[in-house]
């Protein structure tokens, strides 16, 4: 099945989660957005949501077209996913807390966004400077610490093997842990260089993630978009410490 | 299987979702943080946060107790109680449909907190209300009619059944909806009032809910935690309007 994966072409954002998935999962799959030549790219994208016979239609970007379904919303695409691509044990209790820990992060990611965006996603960040500033401090010091927290003690108590967050192999949470940390080294270098010792096994899971060959190659190729100011992980000093 | 659910004793918050499909369902539950008798209630809660020889900890509440298993994240939980409790079609293209709509209605629940909350969950609302009155003009503007008119598109175009979210009977999701829309009306009175004959479908779907033998019965109940001003949907007028 050749996956087609739908998603703004400028920005790494949620789409991001999904494509390290079909990266690692060597899925054959097409970054639909971005290739001018189907069917105008972002154009298409537009179509799909706003198409008035879609009978299930998605809310917003990232959407995943797999054969006759159309998938939305970022874990859910990973929770079809996982088992197509081996990212995920075959439990159901594996799976479950797989999805557990997706959205897990999908609540971290949701509030580093709203970092930035503390007022409105439609308007611009120099609207919202004043108030990013402050929701920002309490980001460093309170959410961060008890996210990363939270995922080392994840790592620290999978009793199958360490150096993953389930089971024994690699999973699309690891890959999804390996984005957000390398997205807040991108967005907050200083505080993660304060505070970054701290979450040890984090700090290990993203290299290995990095230095996997497939992921390796990908993050090597065009194919990676990265980090910039129009995305979810920006960085902005004044927001940093 | 008699299940637990755990979550704050004193808003409907989060858990009132779970809640609302344990009832639908008939499931055989028990509120745990709500019971003192069973381990001392918002305690026992904070025990299994706490619990160090737990190999897969939640995050925060809500979380079910379903046998060995310890399932967190709203939509998650649903996920797994959704086919048990007969909420959701067998298709595995149902089941995808259901989650990304619930994880859609997380993400609106999610702004809709946010809006008295816009700098920082751990910062009481009088300390970020000129923010919050700022928020709120963006969310009444924008995110409102976005959210409900996607949800009411998502009515309108099943084609199984008139008057279900998915297919030919009531799913999770139209509980969930029920509980949105009952919600909004609490917090936002006046800004519901004016828009709400532009999503007929969304308000049908509430009275019709409202009406069912076992949701109507749970409404009586001293079950049913009532609406305050320490939950997601807070009635504050000044961000009303």
């Amino acid at each position: 099945m050749r996956y087609e994966l739908y998603y703004w072409p400028s920005i790494p954002g949620r789409g991001e989660f999904v494509r390290l998935a079909l990266e690692q999962g060597a899925a054959d799959y097409v970054d639909a957005a971005r290739e001018p030549g189907r069917g105008n790219g972002v154009q298409a994208m537009v179509r799909w949501l706003e198409d008035r016979k879609l009978e299930r239609p998605p809310f917003a970007p990232p959407f995943l077209k797999a054969g006759r379904l159309v998938i939305a919303q970022t874990a859910n695409i990973l929770l079809y996913l996982g088992p197509r691509l081996g990212l995920v044990g075959k439990s159901e209790a594996n799976r479950l807390w797989a999805h557990q820990l997706q959205l897990t992060i999908a609540d971290f990611v949701g509030e580093i966004h709203d970092v930035h965006h503390p007022i409105a996603g439609s308007l611009y960040y120099q609207e919202q400077k004043k108030e990013a500033r402050r929701r920002a401090a309490h980001l460093r010091e309170e959410r961060l610490p008890k996210f990363l927290g939270y995922f080392e003690r994840v790592l620290v108590r999978n009793g199958a093997a360490q150096g993953y967050s389930i089971g024994r192999s690699v999973s699309y949470v690891d890959l999804s842990l390996f984005q957000l940390i390398a997205g807040l080294r991108y967005a907050f270098p200083a505080t993660m260089a304060r505070v970054e010792t701290n979450y040890p096994r984090l700090a290990g899971l993203h290299d290995r993630i990095a230095g996997r060959p497939r992921i390796a190659d990908y993050l090597d190729s065009a194919r990676r978009l990265p980090f910039n100011e129009d995305g979810i992980f920006r960085h902005y000093p004044e927001l940093d410490a």
